[in-house]
């Protein structure tokens, strides 16, 4: 049998077993495992440095070998991570409603795992010990297929976590690592619906468009966020552009950055230079519509191609609209439903957008950026969902969860 | 464009319109279709005829036939389903939780319509209605395909719903039938992400089979129940036997009909005979391991593939067990995750049998046929999910629903 199907079973083994295990046993396992990665930091380290030296020889980008790189803080940074899992309230065994039907019957709608999570992703190692984490709080066992620029990272750092669980009342099993990191094994991996109960991609957006192309487990999908942001006739001059640079350039690279600003012509003709020096200021290059590019000669002229842009970058789309519909009818012509905000002081504004834009998070004068599972106050969060289905936006600790329904009856029958 | 491109386009345009529709024009909009139902009752008869006209020609079964063929009894059944449909409370709207943050953000998490439903199904015309009713009362808009053999009663239908709908506050394109029931033209639907929100398959296990392994666009699975009932040591001899009766004959065509029974070897010793009795008195065909084969001639040996099997029919698998873990490995062996009972009288063992079988609905000293959203409770059923994700076991109106997180700031923005 091969690796993937091996360490399939063994997960799938091992998730019946945590199903039952109690949420003491769950943080202690937590713990342990936290304790085991400050026990084992040089190990760690060393094994790191492999896939360094790997890289750099195969000649990767120093963006990239900064994210592949760990260091003794960012070892304690993802101990500490472990440590508030630990903290979080346990979804499972909840129970959502309980039903009494005039036939006696007692239905329970009770949270249970989801059974084994499998997860790909890229090159950074702290995602194993994230994603195991987050497996385990919520009695899911997890199949792990990292990259292989990453490979000595993720196996030192799994055979660290096995190590814990050995200790704890959880079964070692729980966390496999697949160390074949070919393409053909991650596509039967896509397929493997007798072992796996759903697929969490985390990386590009070409690895998530595979996912969702090609595989028969339910996905979810996470990524990509064309947001947009909308200032209004009324919007507040300062407010507006201090949200439009924050969502553009406080951290660009990320899926809930701003991508394109739709300005109201009687804002603009009363406000535009602000904005277009702010965004100078911040080295934004900006790429507008007709009407904004004679504005600011900085403009440059936009293609249709840059309204569906997620350029994850110091470049933003501009385009003037003449109302709070048409710049809705932009969003939902080139919108990905992740993120969008419109900046107003008028309420009506305010409820149409919220009404009429299909999107996981809607903001009124607040910045796309606190679509997070942190700043939503979750505590965790797993990914932020792109799809309708199961968990929309930021997702915490239920979205690894499901139902099942406990009936309870003296007997009863179906007439 | 073809008309798959064109229906689904205008499906999702009506579904814009209709996410902003209140309950009140919802639920003018279904009481119109059951008065405009009854109102044009000759007409579709008059079409319906022409289906089953055509499939005595091309020689379907009597069976087929009959699910085929309407009546005015069954015309009025249909509009009084749309009548309850009314009196259920709209999903759409419900505030499910909302977050202060220290930032002073407002985070407000609604329920919202999931756009437009794909529903894919089979012989019967009443699903059309079914479907659109449902779509309806949830603000979802829906493109239906339904099989070739009732395409004269589902355009019938359709028009009839389209009618109602131009007088009604909803937009007419919020129901669409595709008149082209080729299977090219299915699997194109499937992958329609672009317009379809959903994907609903109605019918047996190939459709069902077909839509998982080909759709890209999110599928709610519907379906295979190879149900199972555990008559433990302890249970009560009579109320064993009425439950396993009601659960295998009441309607043996169904998904939460029983296909095999496990029965402990100590309950088996002083009650064999009062169950083989039951089944025999009932025309139950039975195959049983060797053990079971020896208690009474009657029964034949079971395959391993009687294990797997859902019959739908008056035959059941019958096996002997030693115990509640090996029932239980039994089921997870075999079992399909739908429904799943223990017979006993021992609380330890419902508790060990509701924490590690892994299904939909579990059920203490009740039928397996309670598995439906009417019995739950829920009013309305879409369909029995057999997957985790987003709803799993009887799906009430909330399945055709999502979230939006609706953020009020006052200028935030994120350090």
């Amino acid at each position: 049998m091969g690796e993937l199907l091996r360490k399939a079973a063994l997960a799938k083994a091992a998730a019946v077993e945590l199903a039952g295990k109690s949420t003491e046993a769950k943080n202690e396992a937590l713990r342990l495992i936290a304790n085991q990665l400050q026990a084992e930091k040089n190990f760690i380290l060393t094994e790191n440095r492999k896939d360094i030296d790997k890289g750099k020889e195969a000649g990767i980008s120093s963006a990239l070998l900064d994210r592949l790189a760990l260091s003794e803080a960012r070892i304690d940074d993802i101990s500490q991570s472990l440590e508030l899992l630990v903290e979080l309230a346990d979804p499972v065994g909840e129970t959502l409603s309980t039903i009494e039907r005039p036939n006696g019957l007692s239905i329970q709608k009770v949270r249970v795992p989801l059974g084994v999570v499998g997860m790909i992703y890229e090159a950074r190692p702290n995602v194993t010990v994230d994603a195991a984490g987050l497996s385990l709080k919520t009695g899911n066992a997890v199949l792990l297929r990292g990259s292989s620029s990453a490979l000595f990272s993720n196996k030192a750092v799994t055979a660290v976590i096995q190590r814990a669980l050995e200790q704890s009342g959880l079964p070692k099993n729980a966390v496999q690592l697949l160390e074949d990191t070919s393409r053909e094994t991650a596509e039967q991996m896509f397929r493997l619906n007798e072992y796996l109960d759903v697929l969490i991609p985390r990386g590009g957006a070409s690895l998530i468009q595979a996912v969702v192309e090609k595989a028969t487990v339910p996905v979810l999908e996470t990524g990509v966020g064309n947001c947009h942001i909308y200032i209004d006739d009324s919007a507040q001059a300062e407010m507006a552009v201090d949200i439009v640079i924050n969502a553009k350039t406080q951290r660009p690279s990320v899926c809930n950055a701003a991508e394109t600003v739709l300005v109201h012509r009687h804002w603009a003709e009363k406000h535009f230079p602000s904005l277009a020096e702010a965004l100078a200021a911040k080295n934004v290059a900006v790429k507008g519509d007709e009407r904004a590019a004679q504005m600011d000669r900085r403009i440059a002229k936009a293609e249709e191609t840059d309204w569906k842009t997620e350029y994850l970058d110091l470049t933003l789309a501009l385009k003037i609209v003449d109302s709070v519909d048409e710049a809705i009818e932009h969003i939902r012509q080139y919108g990905t439903k992740h993120s969008e905000a419109i900046i107003t002081e008028t309420p009506e504004n305010v409820e149409v957008f919220f009404a009429y834009v299909d999107a996981a998070a809607l903001y009124h004068n607040a910045s796309t950026r606190f679509t997070d599972g942190f700043e939503f106050g979750f505590g965790a969060e797993i990914g932020i969902s792109t799809q309708k289905l199961h968990a929309r936006g930021p997702m915490g600790l239920e979205a690894l969860t499901t139902v099942k329904y406990l009936i309870h009856g003296s007997g009863q029958t179906r007439c």
